[in-house]
């Protein structure tokens, strides 16, 4: 099974909006988060559900990719909110577990860094560069557990993913 | 200061030649290889220095590079061999410690992820895929310890570099 994180396109400045939650991508990082998008669908990439967290510039991100057919499937999960709790987040993500199984993650930072790391070593340690609409890829053991035993075999920032 | 860690290209069978020292890249490795060395200009990379692996198959991964035009720089260290030793090789690095600097290095697995992963968390668990021509990047502190104090910003296998 594999496991892809994404973390959420350039967005306006924080504070710029009462609820942080409503914060949208800027225009520039709409345009880039589509670039990643086209590029992710034009390496083969197709994943069996994209999950967002339910913030707006999330949630914009997903769109995006669900746009280019990345998935035909998306839904919200308050577990990948910034408030987001990892263990609650695997219990879901467990009743996925099984090979050939492709998943994608829409969330933030310094969330999906910190799980990573977890899920491969066994412990956060901020330790991971996680870029604005960066992608990361993990491969999941296909039954039990799975913080520490998973394996990291991709991780980019949008400008070496990007053809310019 | 960023380092680069490369792993050489596809290479003959194992056993296939009395000493494995000896074993070249396959025309396929050459090939690929060549890819990835334009893919890494294209998107910008220049190195100070490319140092080696002395075994023939990193070697000729790292004249595809220097062909290129990644470095004007090119050195064999024996440390990067596979029988090669990380707290060695460091009293290198840090004498090449300092901000603005780039360095390519190319080696073998386990060496390169066992290295990285050193670097970044303090401990080798094998939890990185790194494929043949793959690339990792690597933020390395201006000054002091290097062990557990890096930080991973990219690990890449050809197939997410090449546009085809």
């Amino acid at each position: 099974m594999e496991l892809y994180l994404i973390r959420h396109g350039l967005a306006g400045t924080y504070g710029s909006y009462t609820h942080d939650a409503d914060r949208p991508l800027t225009e520039e990082g709409v345009q880039k988060t589509k670039r990643v998008a086209k590029r992710l669908y034009e390496l083969g990439l197709r994943f069996d559900l994209i999950q967002t967290s339910p913030l707006v510039r999330a949630r914009q991100t997903a769109e995006i990719l669900q746009k280019v057919h990345l998935s035909e499937q998306l839904q919200q999960s308050k577990d990948l909110a910034p408030s987001g709790n990892l263990a609650a987040w695997l219990d879901w993500l467990q009743t996925w577990q099984q090979a050939e199984r492709r998943l994608a993650i829409v969330g933030h930072e310094p969330n999906l860094g910190e799980w990573a790391e977890q899920l491969v070593w066994g412990e956060a340690r901020q330790q991971l560069v996680v870029k604005k609409a960066g992608v990361m890829g993990l491969t999941v053991p296909d039954e039990g557990m799975l913080i520490g035993r998973c394996q990291l075999f991709w991780l980019t920032p949008p400008r070496f993913l990007l053809n310019d």
